[in-house]
């Protein structure tokens, strides 16, 4: 076995180590009865330190050197390479008390974060979270050396690799030339117009799971592979081979959760499309959270809520609730779908606002990570930057700072990511439009083969092949920007 | 750290791995999609492969003497040592190699027999049983070596420690002693009585299951601590604190379902009941499948399907299924869960021919593994035995020697341990009546606090401390007999 054969198969076992964890982790949040936390969190702990052990082992480095030299691999192994030195510098650069720390603050923290958002008490969790943030600032510290890069960059790599903090500023100030002059153009139309009418309930669970699965089959969705739940929060986990995804139901508004299955499907048809030939393989993952975000966008801002496939499903939402009147006519429903309000709520954000909430949270990270803003001072800046670039201000911290349970579970870089993700759905729609004229017309009828063809062969199968940028450059013609995006909102938003 | 204590972090560890496969298991038959059965069958080798490195780790043998000198143990931790020392014995024993052909022709002898069972077509299945029994028969050589037993020996202790066939052969002699005579004066009387009435479905499996639920809270089912729900067979799976039971529901007959439900409760019961201070340490763990089915068969067969249940739970019964007529009334009721049949199938024998049925794959596995059967000669010899000892002969194969997944499955000397379960089921139930008056007057009101309390503290707290042997004679003051089950039979169709 050469070198390079030796770490295939040492990743391909804890790559199976990966899959049970994620089969776990759905598992705790769609099946898992209370009782079972803590033996479920020892099952969890004792397979993450199996992966960091193996991923830290001492003759790694040796070995990733000699494929580094060896010159009989081809370009998806000399890529996989790379992506496994990648993984083992963020592994590496750690020592394993400050993983120990690290995990046990940032699970102590997330607990207090539970408490303190139900109770509306910055307070109870301010000391925990400036013990926490220390803490990744100690990781962010050795991982920037072992980079060479700043500390807030040390850890956005983990989320969405090589990005630089200095590109995001220039894609987020190019955003704030043009955001808040659409936005208040698109409030003003929407107020001078007739009210937008939200259809009544009550909408049976059964009748909107049905639903979901119709849709979720529309966008050619593999049941033979993967399941639709219900949690807490939607989300898209197991493995490619087995996607777990989930929504959430209200029985008075059926519209969030037909959309959130939408986003979903886009995450989990990401994952399944991933080339087969390299499950298990590092360079045979996703591209990280601002592609992967890209792809659930893509399906739910761009294909979902476009005027072609509304008024392709406004029928069947008609037949399948029994609707009629004024607010299940399909203009109605195009409306309601590209409705835009300034909110306290990132999650229940519109995608002209969403923006403006991930900005808020990109500087505030980057000032905790430099050490340029406290803790205890974060409910005030909060307030101040939703005055500066939403236009309101919350009244409780339960509706600011502990909305999101990103920086109390540790997560600092990752906020930037959803952002980044819908400029990238934007400039990857439009090319495959560009290139194949098929996709609208077939999203009029409710098809969605000849997008998910194009996504198969542009983005999905090139799995790590390039980097993010490469990648989205390679597949639009153009590096991440900001215009597709721009324009994709003054056609929806002002040329209605 | 003292060995002894290493030696307790290592289990610990690979107690949590193995809650994970268990969880995995579970999905597998309850949630996964079939398309998920490849990189669940890579994760789940990969754990068990980590499992099997961790206990044959060059040091263990060093270990596990070290702690077997250290005389700072109490006796607990000396019998966890001593279940330690058994563990390693079974796992040391097998060469790696072994293991992996063993895996790989158990999984592809299964899969064979699936469909082989399905076109009941045992010449399909002849070639990979035949492969496979070799196998088996290496493994059993190594490991008779190492515990210094017989063949067939050696492959019992791994479900029931320490039993040797020339018990389990005294014990099934003694039950041929009584066992026709009692069936057939059950039959005769059971004839010439009023035909029993099979209620009238179809019952809504919403109803079946809302019963389910009901009959487990009687029985103390903590739901905080498990789930219930269905899969093609009735199994219970996953941890002590995480217990995942299921049960299958036919529309025309309610009445399986709801004992499955409580014979896995059962056994959920036994390993919710296990010592928490012992959690994640081998001594800490059910005391093998012999004790397991006893307790599954106490609540089913001695609680559940006693006179007093039945009557407390007929009107339930009636109520929830709305039903009324003379199949409702307390005594056809009570005669249906009663009912006794020359039939093919052991899963839906009743307790009276299911020795007779166990007795039968006892023989011939004994054979097998002593070489004195050709699998070949197996549809000859079943057909055989069914005539000797159950008085009905199978036409087809598939209801013959192709019923049961335990062969193809690698498991051969697991069979006994139903019977010996339903043994111990009876002694213990009796010991139990006899020291708290409490327990069957709390049966009759569907209260089973006395009995779980009584068996909390003398077998489900007692986990592996005692040998199977011993756990029983200290909770019933005799050894495994077979006078209690004979006493039970006896009192439950003779004097009825």
């Amino acid at each position: 076995m050469t070198d390079y054969q030796e770490l295939e198969a040492r990743h391909r076992r804890m790559s199976a180590i990966g899959g049970a964890i994620s089969i776990l982790g759905w598992d705790q949040s769609v099946m898992m009865p209370d009782g079972g936390a803590q033996s479920r969190a020892e099952q969890v702990s004792a397979l993450s330190l199996i992966v960091h052990e193996m991923q830290t082992a001492p003759d790694m480095d040796d070995l990733i050197s000699s494929a580094e030299n060896d010159n009989g691999l081809d370009e998806w192994q000399r890529a996989n390479v790379r992506e496994i030195r990648h993984g083992w510098v963020h592994s590496n650069a750690v020592p394993a008390d400050l993983v120990d720390r690290k995990i046990m603050a940032r699970s102590a923290c997330e607990m207090t974060w539970r408490s303190a958002r139900a109770e509306n008490d910055f307070a109870k969790l301010e000391p925990q979270l400036t013990d926490l943030l220390a803490i990744i600032r100690e990781v962010a510290a050795v991982k920037a050396e072992a980079f060479g890069c700043g500390l807030y960059d040390a850890l956005l790599d983990s989320f969405d690799p090589c990005r630089k903090s200095a590109d995001i500023d220039v894609l987020f100030a190019e955003l704030l030339t043009f955001l808040p002059g659409v936005l208040d153009q698109v409030l003003e139309a929407q107020n001078a117009a007739s009210p937008i009418l939200l259809p009544e309930g009550p909408f049976s669970i059964e009748a909107q799971e049905a639903l979901g699965r119709q849709v979720m089959e529309l966008f050619q969705f593999d049941f033979d592979h993967g399941r639709l739940d219900v949690s807490l929060h939607p989300f898209s986990g197991g493995t490619p081979d087995d996607s777990r995804i989930t929504t959430r139901y209200a029985e008075d508004d059926f519209t969030q959760s037909l959309m959130a299955v939408v986003h979903e499907t886009g995450h989990a048809q990401y994952e399944r499309g991933l080339p087969k030939a390299w499950r298990g393989q590092p360079v045979g993952q996703s591209r990280g959270m601002a592609v992967h975000e890209s792809q659930s966008l893509l399906f739910e801002m761009l294909a979902a809520r476009s005027p072609e496939f509304i008024g392709y499903i406004s029928p069947t939402l008609r037949e399948v609730f029994g609707g009629s009147g004024p607010a299940w006519e399909d203009d109605n429903l195009l409306r309601l779908y590209h409705k835009v309000e300034r909110g306290l709520i990132r999650v229940d954000a519109d995608e002209l606002t969403y923006p403006l909430h991930v900005i808020l949270r990109y500087r505030l990270e980057k000032d905790l990570i430099n050490g340029d803003l406290a803790v205890r001072d974060l409910p005030e800046a909060w307030s101040e930057g939703m005055r500066e670039l939403v236009g309101v201000v919350p009244e409780t911290d339960a509706d600011g700072c502990l909305q999101d349970i990103h920086w109390p579970g540790g997560a600092f870089g990752y906020f930037p990511t959803y952002t980044l993700g819908a400029l990238g759905a934007s400039q990857i729609f439009a090319a495959a439009k560009s290139q194949d004229d098929g996709i609208m017309a077939g999203i009029a009828k409710g098809d969605f083969s000849n997008l998910l063809t194009w996504l198969r062969a542009n983005i999905h199968g090139n799995a790590c092949k390039l980097m993010p940028d490469q990648l989205i450059e390679q597949a639009t013609g153009a590096p991440l920007g900001t215009a597709a995006f721009k324009a994709h909102l003054e056609a929806r938003y002002l040329r209605g």
